[in-house]
This record gives structure tokens, C-alpha cells and sequence, in this order.
């Protein structure tokens, strides 16, 4: 039981390895400060862009900084929660460490967010220089753009490898319990920042395509349209900042189930018995080996943007430069595993090194490259489910929409094949241990995630291309300049890498819960009884943890259609009083719309962040640890499922469009068009808000379960204490009021006047 | 274990009480036939009229033809697979057991098909008298139809009874292994009804759609349409003849698992130490209790269909006759529970009634009427869900979609939650023993299905009715005809009932799947150690069978999208090639659309089918029992989820659709009406064909599981021997024909081609 277990002690070499994986921490840090400074070097190009820029960048900024006021209560309740949770058991807990865990959950926090502010504020930053160097060249704009990503992919990575081992070096045989505080701070961040940045950046989105493209019929980034920043601010709150605080959390949590597991084993009988009087010395190692394999991670990362390399005359292919690179990035993490295991991981018995770690870490990278070829061949404009989804809209915007959900419904069947085969082959690898099994499939986690430094920056480098090119178009630079053509290009390739980088966090975040998931069971000590579904309240836990994820997803569309209606009232409002703006007379006021989805999104993240935080606790408490393993699984199942859904469907009916645009079945402005342009709007909701959420969603789930088993191991069903009553009681309350709270606001608003309009008519 | 659990011996009161169930099932379909005899005696009407019906009668005739033709090879081959699997294990099945079960099994899939088929008959004979009456008024119309509906409901009924009381009285002790081969039977046809229907009725309807509405703008159920008997025949092997086939299915099926979870109390540890000596005579009751409940539910659906009458004044809530009959037929069951309590379960100690069962199987008479409201809720044009859809039509198709399917994401999670409680409840009821609480969520899918012959009533109404508006339209008669203005109130009225049987047909599946699922756990004698979704295997399984439901969407909506595409070319043929058609010159070849459909919905089965009876046993026989389980656990979870999201979402999109038409936003014509009809085009194969076809999925593959039980409980994960290697090559063979073969067709070609003209362009 984790509550009992104590890391074995560190000797001279555990010592010496910790302080390398510090330096590499600082290497990260250091390699990214460097590119900072390269990158704010660079020309800033004509004051119109500048002006542009500055706009973006203070609605981003301000956005960030609202963010934190939302969070803060919420942020610090939890940490004085988790304080006095722990000091209430000081036999598992005793001082300092309930306060660890407080301070290391908001050390997690920091760092999460801070990954997230670091990656975006260097994106607002380095758009318009990337605008400015697309003057000169293909090539220069996407390094500059590529550099500016992995900036955000370095701090991500350094502050991740930073805090686990400070947390390690500080607590040591404890640094266990305090890890999971930290993970969980990271998580939680992330669950706000990614829906609070999800909600903004389609609300933006849809807002202002529906006034701007469809009402007054001017183009996307006109800077007419008063919601044209808040727009290109959405970008980089969401791509940038949304996703770099996701990356992190499974970054970390990876990390923190890696090692959980790795401990487990050491009061884990079938690992006992193999490795007798060897068995507290290999598990040390074992423990610390997922440290030396994120040290691993940053040198292959960094080595892999170094091959990052445009080429003028390779426009025909602009995809390759970034595949060169993380082909590159992956070669060098399996030659660093190699490494790290041929030197490190000895037999104890014979000596020689013993592989089965490098295969299971190996197969993470295995699983990452299937997936971004799954990614890839469901979503490519060229090949069949994209193409087949776009000859759909021959007849019709319905035909379309059903048939990129058939395409998306398909493709997480696949997505969800290939990590159960993970699974199986850790299973493969470590046929006689289960504890050793389960410690595979944590290390496949690490290995998907060795590259994150890269996986980052192809991800950032997404709304820095997006945003360059908007900024272009709004400073007047006409479309036929060779300049904007590449921009056109580079947009495009950034398109490609976001959703590769969204099945990606799919795949991690899978990973990283199911990590949690058998740390959750061995925390609770269900592992001999395990998580039966076959008993009633087990399987009850099941079907409630399954439809968490419906629910959120229905809460995540409403908000995201609630805050939309809202943008564009506003829109609609400075058009009908300025009329100067459609002229170029009067200048749209950019603030408002900006400030009106900050607040909108902060707003609608309640819902959401109760649902994820309360549900479990009331099912743990409610009905008993089984059913909370039982509701654990089914959230994954359905989570990973929906996610894969909505973020392939999404990017098949983008990219639909993208291709009907690009001439195929006549091009713009064809019945098939105005078709591919509904599915694309539905698609946007479904693969840039609700999709990506799913990944904090269902790591802070298993976090807080994973959090809460220690208290709830002598839950039964049907004995009634005050103190369960009352949790009970609280999560009810507080569950109902985030979903009444859901289901207010404008629409709601709009239908009651409706009504009463048509009343009055009638 | 199943295996070896027989019955114990019949008394004299049991046969008694069994001769006097069989009479309830010769009353049920006695009174179907009466019924036949007086909707037979109705005036047919005009010879216009009747040539019409013909035309829908005898296609959707030929379509039932086809359906034998192609079940009947996968029939035979499951047959023979049976009778030689249970051959091979003469210990567990002595002779005549291998071939009862194959018999039981050709006398489900008769039964189930007869059920849809006798409905059907008489639906398509109805719909034209019902039209007639229309003449007459609202009044005689509402019950002509209703008592055809009726008919449906009663056969269904009286088949289910009287085969499972045949089977009791002639295997007795053994009746319960050949029980499975029946309810496995009718589930299979089921999925075959249900899904083949499917594919017909929305193919049909959409293909007519497109080509009618979109590019030759004439109205709905025009005969000029050559499409327009297809549709009309869709709305008959749709919601007819495959509807009564699923309920068919949940009827037998909970039937099975009820009598076995009974059966399984007499091994069992907890129930033997609290019933003793009594242990083996208390649990016999327990095996005949639920053959009572289904003579009860005979009763009370007569009842209860006798209360439904019309009244001419009541036109302004014509949903009233119907409410009363359900509650009629409700309250009567629970009185007929109370009494069959009374008299028949009393404490073997105290001699005093348990009304513990009762209060179990009147638990599903209050799930019913929750699910009743939570659909209601959702879908009606009037409440808040479905005038928000319908006002986020304002800007336009994008919001619309995404408002109905936040609606319905949120929908499907209380119905979900609404199950959990309800299983919870038999916990609450049964505190004290896990075997009878098993039982007890049994005994609530019985209550459940209590008023079937009421439940199947009000949904063959519906088509009914809908064929009648057809007929009245396409025999000229305006729409200012009063007789024509009742045709449509009643047609509205059909689209309510046919929308809340699916929640009750979804809610009374996933019951029975977990009845099923927990035969299964102790068919494998898997009770002891559990299904631990812990072991990495188990979550495997779980992945998969929770993937399933995806795939299956996939296929089903591809499907519908091939075949409306091949109606569509038709249709385009022969107005081109048909000029006169247009012009009221020249009559449409109404047949070649309903062969071309009938031909495409045959074919489109395979790949469902395929994966519905591959995976499963790919699964049990690759990974064990284990897995088996976690994968059946997983596919009711999603299945249950997607199932009530797509329903409720295809409804709502209908309904904001129909309240737009009733002048809600401007009504017909305007920019919002537009966008709702893209809406409803999305919602069709939602709600008709993928969402309905998950209910005999998940229980079809929960039968194969526990089928295949006794050859698995052996399997381990690492041993491998000659015949599982081949099962599970032979299983992933099948499985990627049925994959590839799902993916070929109209489309894909369509593609090609596109490109080919594209590059033939460049």
C-alpha cells in the first residue's frame, strides 16, 4: 500500500545521477533561454505590424493574467484542503510532509502555468518577426517560427525535470507522496488552462467568423472585424499556452507513475521473490531510471531541432523539414535508452544489462509514431477518409458532417487498438511480474513523452505560423506577395502539426492514466481483490465514470456556443453604431471582444473543473474504492475514445474544406464549399475545446482518486458514517450547482424571449 | 458454474403454474389475432389509395424476403457451429442437449423474425384503413391505428411466452442451457432486423431527400419521386418489423437471465446459508416467478391498450389517450406483481409474502417512467433543450448541430445515471446477498418490459401513421382536408412514441446486456476472483469492447451514406432518362428504388454482424476470460452512451426541425428552417439506424460470451495451443474481411474518380 511504502535510501551513485539529471534540467532552461534571445534579435518588421502584434499580445497577456484571479481560489482552497487532509493522518503523513505535499501542489501549479506563460509569451513575441522573415524567405521563417516552438518545448521540460527532482532530492524516501502533489497541481492547471483556453479560442473563432464571413461577408483576418484580435489571441492562448500546460502534466505525471510503480515493487511479492536480497537495491535503480530517461529526452529533443532545416526549394514538401526532425529526435532517445540501460540496468544476478526496460521504453516511441501515422492518415487532405469526406459534400453539408464522423468514430477504434497492443506487449516483455508489467507500461508512457522538446515546438510552432500570417494579411500585404504565399504554406504545415500533436496528447495522456490508474489500485490495496465490474456498485462506478466525459464534452460545446452568441452581439453591436468601421473611417474597438471572452471563458470553466474534481470524491466516498477503480476506467475508456473522435473528426472536416478550398470539387465559393465551411465550424468546438480537454480531464480524475484512496480504503457500501454523509452531501450540492450553472446564459436567455415574442404575436 | 447447475425438479404446483403461462401466451396472441380480424374488416378506401399500399406492402415484403435469404446461410453455419461446440463436450451437454440448443436456437431466430414480421404484415394492411378512417375523424383513426399497433405488440409477446415455456416444460432441469440458444437466436435475427432496417429505412429516406427535396424541390412523399415507396416501405422494416424484433430480443433475453441468475442462487454460498433446507424449493420459485411476471405483463398491456381512446375535442393534447393507456397498463402491472407476491413468494420461515421482489421488479416500472420523462425531457419541440437547438439555428446549420449534440451528450448521461441507481437499488433491496441482489437487477429488466405489448403498440403506431399521411399525400387529397390535418397531429404524435420507445428500448438492453454479463461471470466461474479491470489484460479487453460501439457507428452511418448515394443515382436516372415524370406524364419505377435498397441494406450487414460475433470470441479466446469480461463490460458502457446520445440527438435536431416548420423563427423557408433541415438529415441514421442497432449489439455479443464460456475458462494468457492460435487467426481473418468489405463502395469509387478528373484537369 502506498501509504506504507518508504523509497529505499539513496547511496553515492543515486546521489551523482540526480545532480546530472538537475544539470540537464538546467541545459533545457539554459538551451531555451538561448533561443529566446536569438529569437527576440530578430527584426520586428514595419510599425503596422508591430501595432498589430502589441494588440495580440496584450489580449493574450491579459487573458493569462485573468486566468490566474479565476484559479487562485480555487488553487489555494485545494492546497489548504490537501494540508489538512494529510495532517489528519500523521501516521502515513507525519511532518513536513502534509506541507510538502501542499507546497509541491502548488510548485505544480506554478509550473504548469508557467510552462504555459513562457511558451505563449514568446510566441506573441516571435509571430511577428516570423511575419517579417517570411519577407525574406521560406527558409528563414520556418526556422525562426520552428525556434520560437521549441523555446516553449525547453521550459516545459526543464521546469518538469526541475521540480521532480528538487521534490526528490529534498524528501527522498518520501518523495513519493509528495510527487503525486505536485503532478496533481500540474493537472489542475492544465484542466483550467486547457479549457479556459479551448473556450476562448473558439468562442473568438466562431464569433467572429459568423458576423465577419457569414453577415458581412469579408474575409478571415480582416481587420474590419472588431473580433479579429480576440481571434488570433485565442490561437495562442489555446495552441500555445493550453497545450504546453497539457504537455507538461503528462510530462510529469508519467514521470510520477513511473516511479510509484517502480516502488511498489518493492513490496510487491513477485518481485520479491525473483530478485531476493537484490530486490530493494534494483528497485532503486529502477526508481530512478525514469529520471535519467527524461535527461535522456532533452538531448534528443534539442538534437532533433537542430535538424530542423528549411530548404527554399523544398515548398513542394514543406512537411519534410519537421519529419526529418522528429525522426531524428526519436533515433537519438532509442540510442540514449540504450545507453542509459546498457550502463545502468545490470541483471544483479549475472551482470549483463538487462534490455527488457529498453524495449518497453523503446515501444512508447513505437506507439508515438503509429499514432501520428493513424493521425496522419485520417486526417491528410490526400488521402481517403479526408477525400471521401469532401466528395460528401456534393450533396450537401449533411452527407459531409456524417461522413467525417464515420471517418473519426473509425479512427479512435484504431488509436485505441494500438495502445491496448502497449499494453499487451509490456505484458509480452515482463511475462512473470505483474508489478514489473505495470512498471513497463509507466516506462512506454516516459518513451512517448522522451521527446516532448520537439513535440512542443512543432505544436507551438502551429499558432506562431497562424498568427504571422494573420498579421500579414491585416497589415495590407496582398495575397499574391511570395511572402504571404509562404506564410500560406507554413499555416498550412502548422495545421498538420497541431493535429498530430493533439493524437499525440491523446495517446500520452491514455498512457499517463492508466499509469495512475494501477498506482490508484495500489494505493487502495485493491490489487489482490481488485476492481471487480462484475460486482454491482464496482460496475455502477463504471457506467458513472463513463459518462463523465459525455457530460463534460456537453458543457464544453455549450460554453464555447454560450460565449460565441456573446462575441457576436458585440460584433454586431460596433457595426450597427460605427458604421465608419466597414469603411475603413472608424477603427474597431479589438478590446472588448477580447475582454468579453476572458471573462466568458473563465466563467464557463466552473462547470467543467467541479465535474472533474467532485465526482470521483463522491464516488469514492459514496460508494467505496472499488467503485471509484471501477469509475476511474470507465472515464478513461470513454475519454480517450471521445477524445479521438472529436479531435479526428474535427481535423477531417478542417481539412475537408482545406481541400475543397485548394480547387478540389470546383473550389470557393461552390454549394460543396458552403458545405465544407458548416462542418469545419462544427469541427471546431469538437478538436480545439472538448477534444484536447479530455486529456487533463481524465488525469485529474485519477489524480484526486489517487489523492482521496487513503481516506476512502475502509469505505463499505453499506455502512453510513457522519463524516461520508457529509462529503456525500457537499459533492451533491456542489455538483448540482456546476451543472445548473451550465445550463445558464444566453441561449437560454434568447429561447425565453423567443417564446415570449411569439406569445405576444400569436 | 453455469455448466453445472441444473434445475431442480418440477413439482406439481410448477407444472400448474406453467400450463397456466402458456395459456397467458395463447391469450396474448388470441387476442392478436381478434384484433387482425377487426382491422381487417375496415373499409380499405379509395382504389387510389390502395394501389399505393400495395405498392409500400409488397416491397416492404420483398425486403423481408431478401432478409431470410441472407440470414438464412450465417443461420445454418451458427446452427451447426452450435450443435458441434456443445458436441464436443458431452460431460457439461449430454445428449439431446447440443441439438436442443441448435433447435431453440432456429426457433429464436423464428421468433424474432416472426414477430417483426407478423407487425409488419399487418402494419402495411393498416395503413391505408387508418388513412380512411382519417375521413371519418380523429377519433376512429387514433384507435384503428393504435389497435393495429396492438397486434405487433401481442405477437411479440405471445412468441416470447410460449417459447420459453415450451423449451421449460420439455428440457426441465436443462431448460436453462437451451434457453441461451433461444434468447442467442432471437437477438441475432434481432441485429439483422434491426440493423438491415436501419440501413433501408434512412438510405431510403435520405437518398429520396436529397434528390426530391434539395435539387428537384418538391415536397415530401410526392409520387413523382421515384424514391417515395422506398421511403415509405424504410418506415415499415425500420420501425415495424426491426423494432419489434429488438424488443422481441430484450423480452426473451431478460427472461433468460433472470431464470439463470435464479437458477445460479441454488449454488450459491450466500443465498444457501440463508435459506437452508429451504434453499432448493425457495429457489425454484424464484425460477418460475419471472414466466408469472410476463403472464402479468399479458394482462396489463391488454388493459392498457383498452384505454386508449380518442376523443374528437382532445385534438389540442392528442398525446393524452396514449399517456393513460401507459399509465393504465403500468398501475395493473404493479397490482398483478402485488398479487403474484402475495400468493406465490412468501418467507420459507415466516410463511409471510417477501415483497422484496416486488419491490425489485417494480423498481423497472419506475425506470421506465424515468426514462419516459428524461426522453420526453430532451426531445419535445416545447421544452428547454429543443427550443435551444432550435434557436441556435439563428446562425445558422454549424450551431445548430453543435447545440443538439450538446444536448444529447447530456441526455445520454442521465439515462446512464438513472440505470445506476437502479441497479444500486436492488443492493439496497438485497442487502445481504450478492446472488439474489443479481437477481434482482434481473427482476427490474422484467419489470421493465412488463407492458411490452403496450410498449410495442405505441411504437408501431407510429409508422402506421406516418404511411397513412403518405397515402393520404400521394392519393392528392390537400392538405386542408380535415381528415388530412388529424393525419398529421396523429403522424406528430407517432414521431413522440417512436423517439420514447428507443429510450425504453435502450434502458430495457442495457439491463438485460448486464443480466446477461453477470450469467456470463458465472458461467465462467469467474465470480470468486472477479473481473479485475486492474489486470493490464482485462483493461485491454475493456478498450476494445468499449471500441467496439465506435466501429460499429462507423460502419452503420457509412452504410446509410453508400446506399442513399446508389438511390440517389436512380433516382437522378429516372428523371433524366424520364422527363414526363416531372410532368405528371410518366409514372416513376417505384420498384427498382426499393431493390436497389433492399439489395444494398442485405449487403451492408456483413461488416456489423461480422464484428458483433468475431470480437468476442477473438477476445475470450486471445486473452481469456478475463478480458471476455472487461470487454463486455466496456461495449455496454459505450453502447449504452452512444445509443442514448445518438437517439436523443437525431430527435432533438427532428423536433427543432418540426417546431421551426410550426412558425417557430419565421418557419418554412427561412435561413433557420434551412439549417434544421441540415440538422435533421444528420440526425437520421443517428436516431434510426446506428443508435437503435447498439441495443441487440451489445446483447448479441454478451450472448456469444456466454456461449463460448465453458470453452475459455481455461484459457491462459501465456499458453498457447494449436486450436486457440487458429480460432484467433481464423476470428481476425473474418474480422478483416468484414473491415476491408465495409470499406469499399460507392464513395471510395467516387473518390477515385474525382481524383483521376482532377489530375486529367491539372
Amino acid at each position: 500500500m502506498e501509504g506504507h511504502i518508504v523509497l529505499p535510501p539513496l547511496g553515492q551513485t543515486e546521489w551523482t545521477l540526480l545532480w546530472a539529471v538537475l544539470a540537464s534540467a538546467f541545459v533545457a532552461m539554459g538551451y531555451g533561454w538561448y533561443l529566446v534571445r536569438r529569437v527576440l534579435a530578430e527584426d520586428p518588421g514595419t510599425k503596422k505590424m508591430q501595432e498589430i502584434a502589441r494588440a495580440i499580445e496584450e489580449g493574450a497577456m491579459a487573458y493569462l493574467g485573468r486566468q490566474v484571479r479565476t484559479m487562485i481560489w480555487f488553487v489555494v482552497l485545494m492546497a489548504a484542503g490537501l494540508f489538512l487532509m494529510y495532517y489528519s493522518v500523521p501516521e502515513q503523513y507525519p511532518h513536513p510532509l502534509p506541507i510538502g505535499v501542499a507546497v509541491a501542489f502548488l510548485m505544480g501549479v506554478m509550473a504548469s502555468y508557467g510552462a504555459g506563460y513562457v511558451g505563449m509569451w514568446l510566441a506573441v513575441k516571435a509571430n511577428l518577426r516570423t511575419a517579417n522573415a517570411a519577407l525574406k524567405g521560406f527558409k528563414p521563417a520556418l526556422e525562426l517560427a520552428f525556434r520560437a516552438g521549441t523555446v516553449s518545448g525547453m521550459f516545459t521540460v526543464g521546469f518538469g525535470l526541475l521540480g521532480a527532482v528538487l521534490i526528490f532530492m529534498i524528501f527522498q524516501e518520501n518523495a513519493m507522496k509528495v510527487l503525486i502533489g505536485f503532478g496533481f497541481g500540474g493537472s489542475l492547471a492544465a484542466l483550467f488552462m486547457r479549457v479556459g483556453g479551448g473556450i476562448f479560442t473558439k468562442a473568438a473563432d466562431v464569433g467572429a467568423d459568423l458576423v465577419g464571413k457569414i453577415e458581412q461577408n469579408i474575409p478571415e483576418d480582416d481587420p474590419r472585424n472588431p473580433a479579429v484580435i480576440a481571434d488570433n489571441v485565442g490561437d495562442n492562448v489555446g495552441d500555445c499556452a493550453g497545450m504546453a500546460a497539457d504537455i507538461f502534466e503528462s510530462y510529469e505525471v508519467t514521470l510520477v507513475a513511473a516511479i510509484i510503480l517502480a516502488a511498489v515493487c518493492t513490496v510487491s511479492l513477485d518481485f520479491t521473490a525473483i530478485y531476493g536480497e537484490h530486490a530493494s537495491t534494483f528497485a532503486l535503480k529502477l526508481i530512478l531510471y525514469p529520471l535519467l530517461i527524461r535527461a535522456v529526452g532533452v538531448f534528443s529533443s534539442i538534437i532533433g531541432t537542430w535538424a530542423v532545416r528549411g530548404k527554399e526549394e523544398e515548398l513542394a514538401d514543406p512537411m519534410r523539414p519537421i519529419t526529418v526532425g522528429y525522426w531524428t529526435a526519436s533515433l537519438v532517445s532509442v540510442v540514449g535508452f540504450l545507453i542509459v540501460n546498457y550502463f545502468y540496468l545490470l541483471d544483479p544476478f549475472t551482470g549483463a544489462p538487462d534490455f527488457r526496460f529498453f524495449w518497453a521504453t523503446t515501444m512508447g516511441i513505437v506507439l508515438a509514431i503509429v499514432t501520428l501515422w493513424l493521425t496522419n492518415h485520417f486526417t491528410h487532405p490526400d488521402l481517403r477518409p479526408t477525400t471521401e469526406t469532401a466528395i460528401a459534400a456534393r450533396t450537401g453539408a449533411a452527407t459531409l458532417l456524417l461522413a467525417g464522423m464515420a471517418e473519426g468514430f473509425e479512427s479512435t477504434v484504431w488509436a485505441a487498438v494500438a495502445i491496448g497492443l502497449t499494453i499487451l506487449s509490456s505484458l509480452v516483455i515482463f511475462p512473470d511480474s505483474p508489478a514489473l508489467a505495470a512498471y513497463g507500461i509507466a516506462l512506454t508512457g516516459l518513451g512517448l513523452l522522451t521527446t516532448t522538446g520537439f513535440i512542443l515546438a512543432m505544436d507551438t510552432y502551429g499558432p506562431i505560423t497562424d498568427n504571422a500570417h494573420g498579421i500579414f494579411e491585416m497589415s495590407g500585404i496582398t495575397e499574391e506577395h511570395e511572402a504571404s504565399r509562404n506564410l500560406a504554406w507554413m499555416d498550412a504545415i502548422g495545421n498538420t502539426t497541431k493535429a498530430l500533436t493533439k493524437g499525440l496528447a491523446i495517446a500520452t495522456a491514455v498512457i499517463a492514466a492508466i499509469s495512475l490508474f494501477r498506482s490508484f489500485i495500489d494505493a487502495t490495496g485493491l490489487m489482490e481483490k481488485g476492481i471487480q465490474v462484475n460486482l454491482p456498485e464496482v460496475f455502477v462506478g463504471l457506467l458513472i465514470g463513463g459518462a463523465v466525459p459525455f457530460l463534460f464534452s456537453s458543457f464544453a460545446i455549450k460554453a464555447v456556443g454560450r460565449a460565441a452568441y456573446l462575441v457576436v452581439q458585440e460584433v454586431r453591436r460596433q457595426f450597427r453604431e460605427h458604421p465608419g468601421i466597414m469603411t475603413y473611417d472608424e477603427k474597431p474597438e479589438y478590446g472588448t471582444c477580447v475582454s468579453i471572452v476572458t471573462a466568458a471563458a473563465q466563467k464557463e470553466l466552473l462547470g467543467p473543473a467541479i465535474l472533474a474534481i467532485a465526482t470521483p470524491i463522491l464516488i469514492g466516498f459514496g460508494l467505496g474504492p472499488g467503485a471509484l477503480g471501477g469509475y476511474l476506467a470507465g472515464a478513461i475508456l470513454t475519454g480517450q475514445l471521445l477524445a479521438g473522435y472529436m479531435c479526428n473528426t474535427g481535423a477531417t472536416w478542417d481539412n475537408a474544406k482545406k481541400k475543397i478550398e485548394d480547387g478540389f470539387l470546383g473550389g470557393k465559393g461552390t454549394p460543396a464549399h458552403v458545405a465544407s465551411v458548416i462542418g469545419d465550424t462544427v469541427g471546431d468546438p469538437y478538436k480545439d475545446t472538448a477534444g484536447p480537454a479530455f486529456n487533463p480531464l481524465i488525469k485529474v480524475m485519477n489524480l484526486v482518486g489517487l489523492l482521496v484512496a487513503p481516506f476512502i480504503i475502509d469505505v463499505h457500501l453499506h455502512e453510513a458514517s457522519v463524516g461520508r454523509i457529509l462529503i456525500v452531501v457537499l459533492c451533491l450540492i456542489v455538483l448540482g450547482i456546476g451543472i445548473v450553472f451550465s445550463k445558464r446564459g444566453s441561449l437560454a436567455e434568447m429561447a425565453e424571449e423567443e417564446e415570449k415574442s411569439q406569445v405576444a404575436q400569436g
